[in-house]
């Protein structure tokens, strides 16, 4: 109902604010039994963790997760993991300019709207950092998924106006700081994003992110369909402006002869326009979605607004920040469609009796 | 859970096949001692009704709804509302011939992977007539929000490559069978739903929402984002491929400089690539968003498919369809969005205690 | 949220005045392919339904159910069943005398201070009437459970201060009008409520509950305790003033040392004080229950009250009641205990993948 | 779903095993701008804590809590509050015994057999060690309730056969160990349970709790009734096996000549057998309710039982425990009170519009 929790039967429910002591979780409805690498944890959170690279926010914090229960002998008990990563980095003198101000594009404004009250440091409940937690329970999300062969995979397809041009390679995507999965367009895109980031500005971009293997069946009729969650997980991402799967904005433009996907012998289908779902449930065929990012409000240039009495005043860009989101958001992407996913695995169950 | 419900305090539920007896829904957290024209719902849904014009389905019915319960004198009593629309024109036999068979990018494939078994005639369940119960509830919760001056507006913006392009006149919307905004634009769509008709086929589109007067403060932080609801309900309706809100895709290519809507003196923004929504929540400017429906994948032509056993099998394309689902699907986008608005404004009445 | 639904997979949503033209419902989360007896439902309806033995109210309600969807060729599909019971003995003039006066013990008085409005006619919402959902629901609960082996039975255990003391015996309860598992007993509780009745009073009554043959696990740790949700799912029933499992009340003056259930080899225990639940979930034992319901607020007599401006009145006692409504709550307890149990069948499910 | 969560608007989110490195939860939809005592928080965790007399469990916890986020300055921001509470005293060793083998009447079999993993050491998740995340909640919803001039108040009125039976002073509660309403009462009850104690025995109580100035219209029609949550709440607390409001099970003897609450004209009644609730809706008067406890299961003398491979065993009773959980028990009735009270009347806030 406030919005700090996410799914069903397999539900995360957050707390945190950017300075505060400590950001966590509990995730209720994990299935019992299940082995789980607490480094796998660790290596996700690594992915979207600030000073990885020099195209990211030189923010430091180790985001060290710890696993407070639920966990037993290495194994899930079926009962509810509760976990906190301490913020380290609070360095809460950086904010004083904007207690008073409202920065522009940014949550100050409307949190101050809704609530009459807010934790101005560093945006507080609004800050990007609640997102580390969607990252913990996504990876245990992906190493339940793991053992029914679900893989879920996301990448950086364009920033600005660069596109992804060439052949897509998975493997590529970690070893570039743009998360893209082609070597020669992440080349590309890096020197736009530090060309951005000189000038003090930020860029846009947009994230691919596809599920492979998922068996037909899950999604729910009516208003639970698949890719309504999988919407709603994604445009709760902070800085998503906009989801589209399968054909998406191009569809518009098709007939539907040409966008009816054909079926063949074995329930697959010749083309995918469909993404992998049909009537909200599953068809079998790749899930394949994408998800567009607005460039960072923060920006290294002084900016007009206004202060709690609505008097005009200038503020100033400090602070260190993404010069575009897109690199630390893939494992982001990829933690909300696994949680988003094995939801609705878990709820599947039910249906057969 | 299942799927057929939606919303949190103001929450519909809803029931009923194509070729049932009725369709129908439960309607709970109505607020209490609002007067409520019948007459108002019912109109909505002749906005909605198949047979309406040239260029929708000629299916015929005539869409009555009956209000079982809440309402007494004239006057919302806080209980929960119970309605039907019966089901009149049931022709069975015309879907015999896809009882065996699975029609292209319908559900038919995906419920029966799903339940082991489904009702085919007409769709069932899948059917895009569930959306008269969205019609419904949408219609009431439209009047309790002209209580508090919230104007709820959509119209088609697109039919296959014609865009709207003459200045936009909401006067137009309901003069033209497309509901599109400007009457040249309209005449042109028209002309292309009815050439894509009568070669058989269908054509997709895109419809804009605005939101104007809604207060700031609506939409809760993190996963209940206002746009993430919005984008949810809006996935939800049949034939849906994409949601984007504010500067929606189009943010990828621009920087920060250009996309930060600076606050005027009066909280206002000089711009609105924000689409009225700061950190889900929202600030006061109107919420605008667009969404991009598929072409119908009923079409008449015959097609490549498999049966039940996986053998390939011709089906043949008949019944009564939609050219272009847009001009009908006007209304549901504006249900769906009266829905969830009246949701978060009673969600937000807990805030402040 | 506003209480017209319970259940969180299997899950019935309900609407319906004592005096609108129908009451009804859907019901969501059914599994799927189950064969339904309709009949079997009407039958349960017809243990509830007034009018059927010279100690339960008069008042005349065909109560004929309409299944409006989710069943197909005599099985259920998987989505929602919408259901709806037509009001037939609508004496609205009946009810005239109580538009302005609050009866004591009944919700006038708290339906009007909460909503500001209320549909006076037969206690609209508040009347138990809504109980007939409860029943449909239940008999659909049932059938889908028999296919496990579950039994759910109930019976009145005491009428005022006669309590059953023959041994008990199944097959007699539907076999007298008081719904009492003993003959012998029955005939003393009958005689009590026919004097009752005869004098234009009323008296409390009790039932018990076993549900039979269920499997260990079933009931979830901390707050949805099996007897958690049992106790919500008796106590939302109206008239019902208490509710106890196991040992119940009387473990109060227990020790530890008799209190508790010894293992036997095979699992079971030598003693039930735990009533089936260990700990908030199933053990294997059967789970017994009893509901206290208080005598009706309704009674031939004249009371004195206030009217709406806070006036003292005099209010006669007229209309068609119950002399003591446990008869006819019998399959209203067994009802409300298949909902509950098929709905931590469901969420069972869940926790091993 | 897995239950671990509690309410709807106001909403407790709980983790934590009993020899896990912490408990602690989630509170979301705390309303905004309301000044919090932690030290109020702690002094109510002190009432709950072990080792605080010699009638309870020597076992040693501090119980500090930790509040994380969603207080600022000294006041709630109306996002997410999460805590935790290290567990210090975690003497794995002392649950050996355990591993193998079920303890009678604790949930070591069911644990095992729904999950078919379990933290055996001091019960784990099923410990009520559990309720101490309740206590802190509890403290937090009450100070927001005294804002409103709500004032709950609980006190055992009951350990095995010996009732209270003088008069009942509340001021008397927190001065004596068994926090009983009468001073004298307080010394036979005292009495009694350090003979059980010595005995390793141990033996049941009863809690009574009232809560005071709740304005008419909290509660919601047909499911969830104020009573009705308030048993879930109840009876989800360990060892609790009966739940009673107003005349609660005496109710079965009387007659509704007797037992109808005359309404005076301020609209309060003469008596109060309604316990304060009519319709499941509150009117005005004190919300009165019992709730029974069994004898704790831990016993200091050697018991039969059975292995996980079903041969039988004797287990010997070690560990601290309480002799009588009810002493204990008080502040953890009126946390479950005061978080169900808060979330009700949250949730009509959005009734009137």
């Amino acid at each position: 109902m406030a919005g700090s929790s996410f799914g069903t039967i397999f539900k995360l429910s957050t707390f945190g604010e950017s300075h505060g002591p400590a950001i966590g979780g509990v995730i209720d409805g994990v299935p019992a039994n299940i082995p789980l690498s607490l480094e796998a944890i660790q290596d996700e959170l690594a992915r979207r963790k600030p000073g990885q690279s020099s195209i990211v926010t030189q923010r430091m914090e180790s985001d060290l997760v710890q696993i407070l229960s639920g966990v037993f002998e290495g194994k899930t008990t079926g009962t509810s993991i509760g976990f906190i990563i301490p913020n380290e980095d609070q360095k809460s003198k950086d904010y004083s300019h904007i207690k008073d101000a409202f920065r522009p594009s940014h949550a100050d404004y409307t949190y101050e709207k809704k609530y009459g009250i807010r934790d101005y440091r560093g945006g507080g409940r609004s800050s990007a950092r609640e997102t580390a937690c969607r990252v913990v329970a996504g990876a245990i999300a992906k190493q339940i998924l793991e053992t029914k062969g679900i893989d879920i995979v996301a990448y950086v397809d364009q920033v600005g106006s660069i596109k992804i041009e060439s052949e897509i390679d998975f493997n590529e995507i970690d070893n570039n700081p743009v998360r893209c999965a082609s070597k020669k367009d992440a080349k590309r895109m890096e020197s736009l994003i530090k060309k951005i980031k000189k000038a003090g500005d930020t860029i846009g971009g947009s994230i691919r992110c596809e599920i492979n293997h998922l068996p037909p069946g899950l999604g729910e009729p009516v208003f639970d369909k698949l890719h309504a969650e999988l919407g709603k997980a994604m445009l709760s991402i902070n800085a998503v402006k906009g989801f589209e799967y399968g054909s998406g904005f191009d569809c518009i433009t098709m007939k539907g002869s040409e966008h009816n996907d054909v079926f063949l012998s074995d329930g697959s289908t010749a083309t995918n326009y469909s993404g992998g779902i049909q009537g909200g449930i599953s068809n079998g065929m790749p899930v394949t979605m994408r998800i567009a990012f607005k460039p960072v409000a923060t920006i290294i240039q002084s900016q007009k607004t206004i202060d709690v009495e609505g008097n005009e005043v200038l503020i100033d860009g400090k602070g260190r920040h993404d010069p575009c989101v897109v690199p630390r958001a893939v494992p982001i992407v990829e933690a909300m469609a696994a949680i988003t996913i094995l939801d609705f695995f878990l709820r599947n169950e039910a249906v057969k009796f």
